[in-house]
């Protein structure tokens, strides 16, 4: 056997969420033509055995298959056996010589033999030996016909008392290997950022804003919760630095009464483990997190990991930092460039002290309820220092979630996710074009869905994409609706609902971006003028939610079009994981283009799900209502300006 | 560091043969912008040790490599070095932030430190020292002008000078890997298969067959050592059986003097350690050895592992083979037909005795002179069988190579190749178009080369594919070119010379099939008369003589022609590795049309050979003698009835 996954590189472990439903896949084969049979025998983390038996993909590669919905989280062991399926070569051969005339009584007699030695098989169950016995005796006995006999070899009750205990002989097995699952919501959830001090700021007559506070904020998460996302995530909460401050649009100089950008954390109020004053103490972020809570949202708290020049650590810890010969501590830069607002950290010169201090601000704030993380830049710092963190963190709390934004190159992009986060960035934001998107979405559930889960966020307080800012509202639906059907995971920075593309020239960021300054929104005003995304982001969270098939990473499948531009993909999940007992199917038609209404042919596999090529069914248009018959080439005509994409649901389906 | 290679899969160990030129690669970065350094540490077989610098692709992959020839026997081990360079991080800061005027006198006193640092340091040769402490005191003058900071930041000698021996922090380390390598004959040669009996057997008057034997295939050894090729190959040389023997054309039934299959192994007169009694002697054996060692030629016999039912063995170990209930032996079979002139041997039932004996067999030969054996069928066999046999047999005699005929899907022919085989029949023979052949090519050049080198055969007694048949001589030429340049393994059944081209109908063999009877084939009539392909096949293996970039394997890469069936790749061996003071670069542009004439333009990419883009480079035909000025694009007109095939030499290369 060879190639057993899911599999990690380099020997970390792979993962996957409870509720996963993770393909298990082995190379196996052996000499010459008789049949083999593989198993996976997989142990729950209380160590509770089950086998299940894979089937071969039949397409030369030797693989083999099965399905298995991993339902608890912790740890659990698996292996692969594969074993000479005795019965079934002969099976085989009866069914192939007997109507031929060949060897029958050979046939026969070896068949005999076979059953009557399984029947002594002492760990066999006796009613099972009886049986075993019985169809050995029919085999055996010298007037039975031959029609009998091929009746024996193709018989589905025998076929089924063998499936799980074969007769089997030359066993073989891969060693046991591990795989780590993790609570649902590290693998399946609608992330939302917003900047809690702009949520009911208020611009006085003076012209000086009063920030948003906890309390404010609070009161947006309703809203929030309302659209169906799961998880609010709040940039910094801590004290900004004064020293050197940003201002407006990333200026060097401040002007009176900006705020400054929450990533320079620290300032004579306090670090990593303080509350900002504008949005008031501890017990009113307490006081969020609970009412977050309350209308089923989690709250993420960033974890930027750098200073401003101003935050305590500088005075006291100057050897988390890099010290100059002159004595200074040398700013974040990019030669000749220089940010003179932040510190880097740096984790070579007291690692027992500065990583002690990072667990303690992580265990502070699990503390105050938050039980996910996403984390600033982690590819500036040590895999090692996050392999460790992450695994002490999971040791005590096992649902503690890390996002990783690493915008970076694939091999640290995906060191980082070997090592241990939950969730990564991905590419997603920069794949615009459908032969991109065909290419991100196959990767990202096919090649690193064994330890890699892409949280595919539209946009961010640092990326409104030249796709984003030209094309329209159009392209705001476009990509929202494959980011919340191409996987699990995607997420919506605050905004996006208001088709906001204006960028500060020459950047891919939003102009007056709300990294330094308030931003004063009035979600309802837009929403009753039709000028807000949130009805559709709302629909597509309710299509989710009901769909378990959107919940999984791995059963992704891309099919053809004649257009360039109009993109399928497919998400298929059978009835046993679906939590009901029909099976979920989801099919999307995008057209990616944001400018045009396209139409064309496309083409689908439908033994995906389960339908034979050429048969008809009906689909439903999840955002529209409208019900089609289709069949595996279809017509379709898809209009950017007033519903670029189909979420289309198969219906009765079994 | 990540995904170090050269790797096996499995934990088998990666090969490579003697002169081999092995891209070691590793994928190694670190957190931030830091610049760092990776090295090879690399030990022969007698663990002398030597350091090579890996370069990094840039390529945004991570990745880094070293070319390295590995020239002497047995197993070498390796390891990667990843170290924070600091040095070059110090140089890269100092070249943009001096000319930009930034922090100058830091910079300075930073060099200043790192230099003396290193300057201290004992494991540094004297003068290194006292050149390090110079520059280091350059640096630290306060007089020194920014120009000359820059000048020791861009030094030529001082980078050179920490090439091997950087200033370096962070060490990283990949565990110890080994890597065999083996006989340079193990990597490239070209085989020549001829039969035996058929070289000098004489049809009497009376309509009689008299055998051709050693002596008389001797006589044809100039022929085939004359035409380059390295290893002569004979199908089986032992007694044949004469039970249920098959008949011309593979029929049931045999007429009188029908010589029968030479893999029928297995008569009255002996098994698989005998000399077939119409071809001579053991002696005759011996001297047809030493004969064609004489010529430069090496011998390769068959090992085929299966019995005719009149095999000693039969009697003497019924327990090696598959007894049925009736006391019968089971013969051969892909139910419901059946094969009755061969026994399949069963390794299960006493692999201790059967594996014994194989061994003695294999021993035998080998103290026969016997160092290539080509293994008939190796994927009906265990792989835990070949495994131990070859780890044994070469653990003795390490120049023993096996070349696997496994015609069968990718994972057991892989398979076969890692657990040792040397060598490896391919899918080459069923790769036609211009599309299968660069995937072929590319395939085992960059995907599988680490532990299979494929051994590309033009045809063999059982292959005679349809591109041959119907393709008329073009067919052969381009067949020919393609496997003699494509690889440095290629591989040629007698006839082919003769165009031999009539399949048996509704079969892929030659019709008259010489597995089945006697050749009687007139070399020296063909060739005066313009009807033989071996003055093409000397001059393809004159040209591999003379080119060592073409004797690699894994330096093949494909470029582009505007032609559907114009297919360009190039094979190019940098200067240190040519065993002359010139780099070798060959392109070969092959029209895999056999039935017309093509024009189109190539498009290059010559930095692979170390031309700029856009500049003129003279190149031969290597085939015709003529000389053309090429560029990157290049028109070309490939006439398969004239030449399809140009292998080009680029001319005047360093």
């Amino acid at each position: 056997m060879a190639d057993p996954s899911p599999a990690a590189p380099e020997g970390f472990h792979p993962k996957a969420f409870a509720g996963e439903v993770v393909p298990f896949r082995v190379v196996a084969f052996r000499e010459g033509h008789d049949l083999i049979g593989v198993h996976l025998r997989l142990r729950t983390p209380q160590r509770e055995e089950s086998l299940h038996r894979l089937t071969p993909l039949n397409d030369g590669s030797d693989r083999w298959q099965v399905d298995v919905a991993l339902d608890e989280t912790r740890t659990w062991t698996f292996r692969f056996e594969a074993f000479a399926d005795e019965f079934a070569t002969w099976a085989h051969a009866a069914e192939l010589k007997i109507p031929a005339g060949v060897d029958v009584p050979l046939v026969r007699t070896l068949g005999a033999q076979l059953l009557a030695r399984a029947a002594k098989d002492k760990d066999r169950p006796k009613p099972e030996r009886k049986r075993l016995a019985a169809f050995a005796d029919a085999l055996a006995d010298e007037d039975g016909s031959a029609d009998e006999a091929l009746a024996i070899a193709t018989d589905p009750e025998l076929a089924t008392l063998l499936q799980d205990r074969p007769i089997a002989s030359l066993d073989s097995a891969t060693p046991w290997q591990s795989i780590l699952v993790e609570r649902t919501l590290a693998g399946a959830a609608a992330w939302y950022e917003f900047f809690p001090r702009s949520e009911g700021a208020v611009r006085n007559a003076d012209g000086t804003v009063a920030s948003g506070t906890f309390a404010t904020a609070a009161e947006r998460l309703p809203g929030v919760a309302g659209m169906g996302f799961d998880v609010i995530y709040l940039p910094p909460v801590h004290p900004i630095g004064r020293l050197n401050r940003k201002g407006r649009n990333n200026t060097l100089t401040t002007e009176p009464g900006d705020p400054g950008s929450p990533w320079a954390v620290g300032a004579a109020e306090g670090g990593h483990d303080a509350i900002h004053p504008d949005l008031g103490t501890l017990a009113d972020f307490r006081a969020f997190v609970k009412r977050a809570n309350g209308l089923g949202l989690e709250v993420a708290l960033d974890l930027a990991l750098q200073a401003a020049p101003d935050h305590p650590w500088v005075q006291a810890h100057p050897e988390w930092f890099t010290e100059l010969p002159d004595g200074t501590i040398a700013y974040a830069e990019n030669p000749p460039k220089k940010y003179q607002d932040i510190y880097p950290l740096n984790f070579d010169r007291d690692p027992v002290g500065l990583y002690t201090e990072v667990l303690r601000i992580v265990e502070h704030w699990i503390s105050q309820g938050v039980k996910t993380f996403r984390v600033d830049n982690p590819h500036t710092k040590p895999l090692r220092f996050w392999e460790w963190l992450i695994r002490t963190v999971n040791t005590k709390h096992p649902d503690v979630v890390f996002l990783a934004e690493a915008f970076t190159r694939p091999a640290p992009m995906r060191g980082l996710a070997a090592v241990g986060f939950q969730q990564s960035y991905s590419y997603f934001t920069w794949r615009n074009t459908k032969a991109e998107l065909e290419e991100f979405l196959l990767s990202v559930a096919h090649e690193t869905a064994d330890y890699m889960r892409p949280n595919l966020f539209v946009n961010t307080p640092d990326i409104l994409t030249e796709y984003l800012q030209f094309g329209g509202r159009p392209a705001y639906k476009i990509r929202a609706a494959i980011a919340a059907t191409g996987a699990p995971l995607y997420g919506v920075y605050a905004g996006y609902e208001l088709f906001e593309n204006v960028a500060r020239p020459g950047s891919e960021e939003n102009i007056d971006n709300e990294k330094y300054e308030y931003k004063f929104r009035d979600w309802a005003a837009a929403e009753a003028e039709g000028r807000s995304l949130a009805p559709y982001l709302t629909r597509l969270n309710e299509i989710r939610r009901a769909h378990p098939a959107l919940r999984q990473l791995r059963n992704l499948r891309v099919h053809w079009s004649d257009d360039d531009a109009i993109m399928v993909f497919s998400k298929h999940l059978d009835a046993p994981f679906t939590g009901t007992d029909t099976s979920d199917t989801i099919i999307v038609v995008a057209n990616v283009d944001p400018h045009s209404v396209r139409q064309t042919t496309v083409h689908l596999d439908t033994l995906a799900w389960g339908v034979e090529p050429g048969t008809a069914y009906e689909v439903e248009d999840l955002v529209t209502g409208s019900v089609w018959t289709w069949t595996d080439h279809n017509f379709v005509r898809l209009d950017s300006f007033t519903e670029p994409v189909h979420i289309l649901h198969v219906k009765g389906q079994r």
